[in-house]
């Protein structure tokens, strides 16, 4: 693997500057061009010391009472992330939840663009027309090398999902967003977000009982 | 609001008791009657100190060279979880989304039924077949109070999920699962878990690039 020159940022760090990112873009499209780190901390519900230490891995370049320029911190960030160009992901499994994903508009508004989908049964009549081709599974490889695809979304029941994940990681995918519940083993260089949807429940659960 | 004696447990140990909780149903189904702390770790992704930590919340109970009894754990788990019994769970939004959460069979396994769902076009014709009754948004009120419902799932588009929650918080909903990408504000009575997709690939982005 390359070594690579960037911070080791943390995981929930990266969360915190994608919702500053949201916030930016709708100051922006607000008409505003400056921010003050107070405001910009409320409009992301974090505490302004915490957004202050984020934006150290940027360096300094707030300007002291005018705030920061929301144009450049935007352009930073999104740099950071890897978001500033279209990023191609592939999807699969197409049942409800992944023919779902595949109509969810907020994937390209965001620089995400699923380029293709694979299913078991890619020929199976579905009940709305899906607009990317799907492919068999074992397409996997040559499709996500064919299009230089390094993210993919897993959306197939739990039993598929460790074949899934390992014919991901051998075409060369370093990004899985899981949704099935089952936890997947996968080498270090792959990062696996999971949205385990019984256990958000779950977690709920605990909580109105307070 | 009544005062609780429940221990304060953070959220994060909430999600681990979960995963503990899915590790030991597995144990059970394998006809495994008790489990080394080392080997439930194991199962569950964590450290054996991190697990002992979680389950200080019970008191002493693992019994020393033998492990813990699985069912007696899984038992005390649900039981602060409170799964130990069906919820019922009303959703917001019937649109591709919430369509697909409708025939998500993972709920009702869980411990959680979707009794009733809501949406601004409760006669629209749909692809399929929904499994349950959709109201118009302006019954959230009686549904949720005639059928004591504490938790609720938003699947409607940014712009409708505040109005939408403050009617959920008004009827006297206690935990919301938000699947829209809208930051919801909601007292502090009153939980609420997000599930931001294109945040999740935002973070994956980020990480695919080290």
């Amino acid at each position: 693997m390359k070594k690579t020159v960037r911070p080791e940022i943390p995981r929930k760090t990266i969360y915190r500057l994608s919702v500053y990112l949201r916030c930016l873009h709708r100051l922006r499209q607000n008409g505003l061009s400056t921010v003050r780190s107070e405001a910009l901390a409320n409009a992301a519900g974090v505490k302004p010391t915490q957004l202050r230490k984020d934006l150290t891995y940027f360096g300094q370049f707030g300007t002291r009472g005018l705030g920061y320029d929301v144009e450049q911190l935007a352009g930073m960030i999104s740099d950071l992330l890897g978001t500033n160009r279209l990023q191609p992901v592939v999807l699969v499994g197409v049942g409800n939840l992944g023919t779902a994903l595949l109509s969810y508009r907020g994937f390209e508004q965001e620089g995400f663009e699923i380029v293709a989908a694979f299913d078991a049964e890619p020929d199976r009549e579905r009940d709305k027309p899906i607009p990317v081709p799907i492919y068999p599974m074992d397409r996997i490889g040559r499709v996500v090398r064919d299009k230089g695809v390094r993210m993919a979304i897993i959306a197939v029941p739990a039993t598929a999902a460790q074949t899934v994940a390992n014919a991901l990681v051998e075409a060369g995918i370093g990004g899985i967003l899981n949704f099935s519940p089952a936890m997947l083993t996968v080498p270090d260089t792959v990062t696996v977000n999971s949205v385990n949807l019984a256990i958000e429940l779950e977690n709920l659960s605990y909580f109105i009982q307070q």
